[in-house]
């Protein structure tokens, strides 16, 4: 068979993961906790299972969890979602980005992604016979370059694909970004995809510029958001995506073939954990801590921290130590030291590769501990 | 926006179930259970969860589910499969239909489907640029006419879809259609998706006709099923792709940008409930006892009943009885008779109706009574 995907591989998350089983390393490539989600997530799920909800779930999910979402979302960023016909229930935030991108992109429609960028979005852009138009960030700060922006928009141009905080550079968009993206689409038949499956994860009094919070935005948006992330249960697999109905309303189309539905009792139990608002709430203060204790172990060690201002990744660039390829390295140092991350350069397509790797910090503190006491022998 | 899907709506299933409930109708409409799952199972779900398998599944599924699913696939059907390389766990039967159309058809490529055929094969093909040629089979015995299908065949066709047991006409494929299958494909480079989620619900002695009995047909298969139609958990949203390595390669590319992996506790626990196989292989005579249970019923009535070989789906006919549109008639009897049903042409894509609606039997036995009670009065 013709490979629809001919240049693709498995993904850098998989392979590292493998890896640090394989050796028994210390695994902070791929982003997932190693402690467990609340003891009370689970018996809500298990509650929901007991009581019967193991049926079909409606296609564009539970209601009640769809009403915990529209208001979360109003009370966080002051828009209105009608959870009727704008807000869908998917099955994780690659699910919504994958839908999302199916449901608006023809082919030979433009896209513009900033990279690094998270791995699914360019195989989805060309699966539906788009065309990728990535502008390439620098470290330390991978600040965007609006006018640089401006110079990739023509009339092919159908979407923006943003991520703040971003994966996975730990950067985050700031109000200067919003007013150039603004003046940037006005009156631009350009649709934004906002990826901000971080959106609690943000440190150092710093503000999440949702594109719900500007109207002008959030009318050409879908906006992903994930529970697994959040909720330190990755392997739940949910997620939602919100769109204006006119942008929502195709993109169900796409989601009743693709997946139909969602896990069931998992929707009522989420619905029920949103009723405490501190569950989300509180994410921001426990991984800064998580953040900032990891940072001063790093800075035992002969990397150079990059910025993190959210998520749970903190980079670190090497290149005065070593001039190796950020691939060869880090399995270098999986295989000699003991501890797995990810080479940045496997967020570029064009094999950029400034020497920075990414550590995942959702991790017990003992686990932060003996990375940083491996590390330090680097 | 521009619809990609333009002449889709909500789907039949949707649209039933939710007039169901509005109206506090019996649903007979939509393919689920209105009992419970086995409690067993539910707490193989916490024990898995409470044992910390709450974050990312590998990306091809849980090995252990792999596994398990290659034993009963070579203890039933002869074939092997490599977990490894040849078993992908999916979303729900669902997904992995769509991935595996998605990983395959080229724009302009042909795929040969059979009508009434379940509704998300065509819109996954148009999405990739694919061309649907449908066949439409006739009411009683919906069989396919073999030099009819040779006729559909040429340079551009891609794939064949194939679904047995069949939804919505409970019809199965015999030794001769195999046979018939066989000449046509030998020697072309056509592709079989092999859709057989009712797998284990085949009444009366006959065989299911798995794709993976026949080595020649096997090697060309895509062969998708669910754990949620055997496990009467519909909404926990676990399937399954099963293929050679040259084609599980190109649809893992997919899979793995598409929802990257599927929930971890659900798997362990399925991977535990297959240990038995009696949980699978009960199947048919549990259903077989709810067939006749509801056909006993049916024939009361005034509907004339289609034959029901597999899947739990029973069809009858009612055109001695009314002349009305099949939509209109599963409507006005849902209002007015308080049962609600799927009229068969919502599978046909060129308005053909016979006057046909299904029921779905996997229901309480009080539920076949008081549904049957309500439809005599037609
Ligand atoms: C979808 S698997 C990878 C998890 C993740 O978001 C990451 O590690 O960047
Ligand atoms: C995927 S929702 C519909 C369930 C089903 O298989 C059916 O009713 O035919």
């Amino acid at each position: 068979v013709v490979s629809k995907l001919p240049q693709t591989g498995t993904t850098i998350f998989t392979v590292m993961s493998a890896l640090a089983n394989e050796l028994g390393a210390i695994n902070l490539s791929q982003g997932f906790p190693d402690y467990d989600c609340s003891p009370e997530l689970i018996e809500l799920v298990n509650k929901a299972m007991k009581e019967g909800h193991n049926q079909y779930a409606p296609m564009a999910g539970v209601m009640a969890l769809r009403e915990r979402i529209a208001e979360k979302t109003e009370k966080l960023y002051g828009a209105v979602y009608n959870p009727e016909t704008e807000i869908t229930i998917t099955a994780g935030g690659t699910q919504a980005i994958f839908t999302a991108i199916s449901a608006v992109i023809h082919p030979n429609d433009e896209v513009i992604i900033f990279e690094p960028a998270f791995d699914c979005y360019a195989p989805a852009i060309k699966l539906m016979g788009g065309v990728v138009k990535s502008l390439a960030l620098e470290p330390p700060n991978y600040r965007i370059a609006w006018d640089m922006v401006k110079r990739l928009i023509n009339q092919k141009t159908k979407m923006i694909i943003l991520n703040s905080p971003h994966n996975p550079t730990a950067t985050i968009l700031h109000k200067e970004d919003i007013e150039q993206l603004s003046a940037l689409v006005k009156n631009q038949d350009i649709l934004i995809l906002s990826d901000e499956v971080y959106e609690h994860l943000i440190y150092d009094g710093e503000t999440h510029h949702s594109m719900a919070r500007y109207p002008e935005l959030q009318q050409r948006s879908f906006i992903v958001a994930s529970f697994g992330k959040p909720f330190h249960a990755t392997g739940w697999k949910v997620g939602y995506c919100m769109a204006p109905a006119y942008l929502m309303n195709e993109f169900r189309k796409i989601h009743q073939f693709l997946v139909f539905a969602v896990n069931t009792p998992i929707q009522y139990a989420i619905a029920e954990h949103l009723k405490n608002e501190e569950t989300y709430l509180g994410l921001a203060e426990f991984f800064r801590q998580k953040r900032d204790y990891f940072r001063n172990g790093l800075e035992q060690t002969r990397f150079k921290l990059l910025p993190c201002n959210g998520s749970y990744f903190q980079s670190v660039s090497y290149q005065h130590i070593s001039d190796e390829k950020d691939v060869d390295f880090s399995i270098r140092i999986a295989k000699e030291f003991g501890v797995a991350t990810i080479p940045v350069s496997a967020f570029y397509s064009k094999g950029i590769d400034h020497h920075v790797l990414r550590f995942c910090f959702a991790k017990r503190q003992e686990t932060l501990d003996k990375a940083v006491d491996r590390l330090i022998r680097i």
